[in-house]
């Protein structure tokens, strides 16, 4: 990222970010009064094998790549499976930062995430089928800009990680059907 | 995808990524048996706000923007956090089906999988705090092309399913910290 992009994302206005988060909360527990059906959500999105072990993606009309280091028979000219997935994880908590800071009337001013996944390969190539395929442990480290006391914060990361969509996709299993279609 | 980049992605040689496979999987076999500790990976993410609700997402030299719909109090310029979920479980099928196709020895020449997931709004929004924050329920629909029989794909699916990182990040429960730093 440039210093101009810096610029441009620490300067968009927190008035109309908050209006923004607002309106949309108002407008979803609207659209739900009225019909409670609109609260269930069903999102689609298809992959493609291209390359050797590579995919694209599409997501409504957007669209994005996935691959593999070499080490994985992959030409790396993407990120990998796993780090999409802990992408989701950071930007998801990222947008419900935002919201709820917006809510409890939180100054949140910027948010950087890091997130780290202990994965072991064992399994994946069938060494070791006693280990799980998936990360052992994945630890996340927020860090919050603002005015607030660290208290406040505490309470707002309390709050987000109880609302936290993708969050709850990694602390809480998720009924999962694959069919061959 | 145009014509012209299907042309391309089937045109993939078979027979070198058998070859990139089968390599991959002897270096980590091999690597592993000299060095226990090699199998332990963790992969790390990085992500900062941006814009309204929006992030951008580092994975070593690979970066990726995540934003949301206007619904949701976003620009809409990129995949929103759930939909990259979606998408990192997908494109780790497809590896893993590249993967244990090559060591099984079955032919498949094209994978196309649909991912379908249910999230229900009310608990993003503190509406209804009974409700999960996640998805209540996935659906993948995976299409194998190629010229084996269903009872071998079956097979293949089934061994796919018990070795995927991802597939197993959504069906089981991942140890997750979260700390302010």
């Amino acid at each position: 990222m440039t210093l101009l992009d810096d610029t441009a994302t620490t300067a968009f206005p927190p008035a109309e970010r908050a209006e923004r988060l607002a309106a949309a909360g108002a407008a979803w527990a609207d659209r739900i009064e009225r019909n409670p059906d609109a609260a269930h959500l069903t999102y689609t999105v298809t992959g493609r094998g291209t390359g050797a072990v590579a995919s694209a993606i599409t997501a409504g009309r957007h669209r994005f790549e996935v691959d593999e280091p070499a080490a994985l028979a992959g030409d790396d000219v993407a990120a990998s499976p796993v780090e999409y997935a802990l992408g989701a994880l950071i930007s998801c908590q990222i947008v419900v930062y935002r919201l709820y800071a917006g809510a409890l009337g939180i100054q949140l001013d910027d948010i950087e995430i890091t997130a780290e996944g202990d994965l072991d390969a064992r399994k994946l190539f069938g060494i070791d089928e006693s280990v799980r395929a998936g990360f052992n442990q994945v630890r996340l480290t927020v860090k919050l800009h603002g005015p607030e006391s660290d208290e406040r914060y505490e309470t707002l990361r309390e709050t987000v990680d109880a609302h936290c969509p993708v969050l709850d996709l990694f602390a809480n299993p998720v009924p999962t059907t694959v069919v061959l279609g």
